[in-house]
């Protein structure tokens, strides 16, 4: 996931604005467009590998859906643009896959670009970057690799009763951003569950592997943070949006999908809030260990330095020791020490420290 | 609590918006409608498990309050739905236990969803969620479970003198919204003096348990501030709303009701504000502590480890040691020996380490 | 001070809004009305029990000032109210001491309930409420108690000649509300004095005390950031209220008071300020004390742990021990101790331990 | 510096508002008025003690710069003010040198009170009020003491060529506000050196003494920060100030200024940051100093202790001790004593603490 | 890099506002200016030391780009700015090598100011002043220095095909503005990959060093930050720019500009905050490590003090010590000890201090 948090913009460096060039990994072999078409009464579905079919249905009456996986042929995806008439501006935000989430407004056409999250085995989100262009009947859709995610959507077309075979391209558009904002929910609940993980590690026997841990999940809330957060100013502008004619039932739609941003938004939030929290927890772990291995280490030595002076002193080989010839020398000292040593005990009760 | 702080919204997750599911506990049994309709001359109750009697009520001129008790039975609440012509995707709110509280103008109505709280015994802030529709001659309102906070509401309502039964359907609703927020004035309080009891722990015998005390009131304000300061925004909106009468005796209370939010709101902040000057106390006792446990053994280490060497010298067992046979060398050595201490003893006092 | 910080409206949840509860302490025995009406020409003050007689003045061309002290009686209260026409939820917030600071422009006239601060004996912020109403002739004032803050203003009216005479309800109110926020100055003040006491202790003789005043007065100022920051608010309304008419010299007035309260409300920002980075000081001399202890700690026992193991080797009893028979092994050891000794002085010296 | 840091408004509090008294040090022992007045062709300049000269100048065609130096005689000020019709509340800003920097429209004339800033030998910031009252022909500045920074000023006015001679009192009052501002750049470059040096101090040999002069020079920032930020208000109302004649070429001047201010606000901001990352190295120096000592107490104290053991076996005196009786008792011991401490010695080079 | 945090304007102050000085260090030996005019047709280009020659190209139809490298011969640049009718105080601002970035709206030109950044081998940024005027149909641009960096624009210039030949001089600001913008992403990139080994540092081997390291990185950051976020500002500005022909077609190319500055603007970001948790990191690594110190030497000390107290007392020299004669006392006594030992070695397991 490192090189993520970077952009990685340096291919196109010093390139002239608008030419099209592929940024990003090449996850799939070849690139397939599928075209599904649809009116209230039937659908249309196709896959193709001859990308100029699809003109046809840049003017249609009918709602069209084109889905593309696979953007490193740079130019199958230059003649869709033309078909639909799409500004090189566009076409290159849309084949640079570092582009960071946003909707632009071009009066015939709008364009919006986001992260589909997983949350991958290896404890990592790993995203991939899709997007849209609406039209008055399209919708295309571009995706770095195909994955299952548009599956539901495709189902609830071919599904006759389906409310959205009787609406129009933005409601599919709509649907399709459900789709992937829902993702958000459940890459958010993985990672809500390890932080309890985390949290009861703290509790009960935090190691130097929990803190590597915590500083994990933080890069990865940070990142989630950057990918989801421009997607709620996307939604206020397509809710906005002067181009697009203004549709009282699609606006009830938008607002609720702002909704649920706002609440994943807050989650995030709540997320760092609470790994700073026990982030404190750690630190203070740490500081109490070490304030129990000091206090068992100076209750030892404070009990036994001074012991062994006593003994030393009786160690002595002077001439004239009177104490060492007395009888009752040696069981008198044994009970000096012992009363020593009870008195300090009293005194660490005392103090708490036993 | 724990996984309140985090959404749960995967039951859902894939389905077509506006389908309905209800997400959360099954908490109570049955669910129970109890509709309550009046007008200034007399007042009418009843409790129904048939729940299309309550249709009549959609369009009479008499203020009607609907209330359920328990959501889980989906088909009912799609009938009451339509009934009144609720939207489904209100009604998909409604049913998703995990809502963020929020305030939607449907211009036919309004719809309003906030949590009920209350601080259970166990230490943790327990919450439920109430929704409101407000039509122009009723109110309905939807929880999770039967409990007692209404019925201060019902009681006035019952009372023939009470303002309520004067006034309509948007009184009626204030009294209910009032009732609930002026439960989070209860729950605050039970919060506050547990934050000056653990600052009272802190001053006089901190211990781990203080800490993960201080972490558990930081989770239960995060959320409280989760659950409250989007009420702040509902209230506004209330004000603002356009498709309501403009009715300035209204205005006056709803503004009253936003200065109760405002003034909750303000005291989260100073409870975490306070939490966070009791975190650096407790952080600086345990410093304290240490610092204390290392002056005694540096104080006991510093006097013995140098009179355990000079008792050791004279233990030695060289042939020509000239002081083993002097008759004075004992009494001196202990002269020595205590002036040492002594001085040792000054400098540690003089040093504030006794 | 404590309960200062939560909300205490526990008192009134579950009554209708509206209704008129004493939410406070009692700290007066019997609630005194003082009547204070003058025109240009002349001042006819009173003191009075009989709260009836005030209601002449609710419509007379004088200017009138009623003060009342106590606020415990509500009847007393609801009759004022009656006689002025003052709105009941007006009348609620001025008998619920808890009151967040607030302006109400309600036309016919203006509520402002703000708090009078005093720096109290024992270190601790003491406030009071003070709500005010004004209208086109004549200014309500209500406290909790009696106090000479007013006295200055009852001086100036009285003084024929000044400019309060001259003007009416509005100049009179700005006096009156000045004298209230000048006693802020006063305040901070106090809190600035005992913020340097605490930087020059900390320099000095910093003890466990020191950050017990630390947190003590961090808690002073989060309640003045309370109750002062909305001032600056009731301010703005004031100069921006609609309803009253726009006089150019008062404006001058009312912005001259915004000024008071921003150069506050900055030097409330600073004490934080200050105050954090005295905090850092202290946990830094925290540190400097445990690193001076650990330092002597280790210079001790690093010189003389050695050497009591060279002196414990010629304590051993080995019949074959070629030391013990020479004849100068003694004084050998003896330099070889010293210079050992040495040694290691000269290091701790180089790595500035001494 | 200190108490510049808290009001002391109390000479004031309990006054009539407008009640003209001077609040601060006398810093000069008689006010000094300056007059110059001149036109394209001419320079007329006089410095007098007879206050009412001045008055002739409130109406005249040539462009009158009147500087005062000294504040404490407030009958001459309230003359002037006369003279000049100054509203009383803006003569009461002006004698009060505790006022926050402030720009205020008067319609007739427009009133800027800033701080003069410099960097004094004793480390500190010092500073010193300056109010401008600007009218349509005429500039009036305060200062609470005579200096030299505005002789730059005085000299481009006699200099006949200069642009100053042409252009009028708003031209005037730019040029004074400029050198007041660029004032700023010098302090601030003194304190960025000062910072530096702190740096290298962290680097090769902090100190107690270090971070004393980081908290110093912390509260210098803050103080800067509390007088500078307001400055950019007050550029920013001036260009927006409806009263004054909009002139396209002064405008530029304006956005000048104001880019300056941002310039020094940024430039604060930088060395916030800055003393807080050197800060943070600060501590860490304390940790690893303690970490140092630990390690060297832990390495002579591990060796010793264990080896005193050994030889404290052999110097029992039990009768029934084979070993001491054996010949090559003595040298094996040496032997064993000796690979315990190379063990001993390779396991902290391992782990890194020698 | 250090001074570039502090403004230098002093060679300034007290000047007269719109004087014309070179504030910087001079980097080119003598400054060069390049002419390039060109038509979709054909392209003109020059190298001349005349700058008189320019003054012809101010009100010509082709699109004129005049760059200057060098800025230090102030006398070249006035005549310059006499010939494209440059306000005095736009020329300060390109003669001052410290400015803030910028934008100025002067109605008939624009100007803008930004920094041109590459990444030093020392570790450090490098920054360049570049300042931009454009005109109806000519651009000026302005360098501190002759560098590479514009040469893809001149290429792009001579190549007949490209559109830049064809647009005007809006789009050649736009191409050199986007040449300098792509650099910040090759700057950020170094930045990253450095961010990332001293995060696997800190995870193995963090030393001093390491830390000295972060700080430079904030430093960097800082600075970063200060010169890149005002251009955000600037290209809005240009956007919203009222005195420019509102051209749709370039709308979507500074809309393209501004996203990648968002996008860097989110890195910087994004790296801070790295830099923060590895902080966390490192400084808990050095916790861990002094408890690691600590625990080795309590485990040794704690063994072994006692013992020695138990050897010593068998090495006193009393009369009367019974044990000393017993057979069995010295296998015993080593009983005894293992005994203990073992204990102790269990005990410190438990505890995990082993």
């Amino acid at each position: 996931m490192r090189l993520q948090f970077f952009s990685k913009k340096f291919k196109k460096v010093g390139m002239e604005p608008g030419a099209l060039i592929h940024i990003g990994q090449t996850r799939v072999q070849e690139p397939v467009m599928t075209i599904l078409s649809f009116s209230p009464e039937d659908v249309e579905e196709k896959a193709t590998k001859n990308w100029e079919e699809c003109c046809v249905y840049a003017s249609q009456a009918r709602v069209t859906w084109i889905n593309v996986d696979g953007l490193h042929q740079v130019d199958k995806i230059k003649k869709l643009g033309e078909c639909f008439q799409i500004h090189p501006l566009i076409l290159e935000d849309i084949l640079n896959t570092d582009q960071r989430p946003k909707f632009e407004d071009m009066g015939q056409y709008q364009h919006i670009t986001l992260k589909h999250l997983t949350f991958a085995a290896e404890e990592e989100v790993h995203s991939e970057q899709i997007s849209f262009i609406l039209g008055r009947n399209f919708v295309l859709s571009f995706r770095e690799q195909g994955n299952q995610v548009f599956d539901v959507v495709r189902t609830r077309i071919h599904r006759a009763s389906g409310r959205i075979r009787r609406c129009g391209a933005e409601y599919l558009l709509y649907s399709l951003l459900d789709t992937v904002i829902d993702q958000y929910f459940l890459v958010l609940e993985q990672i809500g569950l390890r932080l309890e993980k985390v949290e009861d590690e703290v509790f009960t026997h935090s190691s130097k592997e929990t803190l590597h841990r915590i500083h994990l999940y933080r890069r990865n809330l940070l990142y989630l943070q950057n990918v989801i957060s421009p997607v709620r100013e996307i939604v206020t502008d397509l809710i906005e949006c002067e181009s697009m004619p203004v549709d009282e039932t699609m606006q009830a739609y938008w607002r609720d999908l702002r909704d649920h941003i706002l609440q994943i938004d807050g989650a995030i939030d709540n997320c760092r809030d609470f790994l700073a929290s026990t982030t404190d927890l750690y630190f203070s772990n740490v500081s109490n260990k070490l304030n129990e291995i000091m206090k068992v280490l100076t209750v030892i030595a404070t009990i036994f330095i001074p012991l062994s002076f006593f003994v030393g002193v009786y160690g002595m080989n002077f001439e004239y020791m009177p104490e060492l010839h007395w009888k009752w020398s040696y069981p008198l000292l044994w009970a000096f020490m012992i009363s020593v040593v009870s008195g300090m005990l009293y005194y660490f009760r005392k103090r708490d420290w036993l």
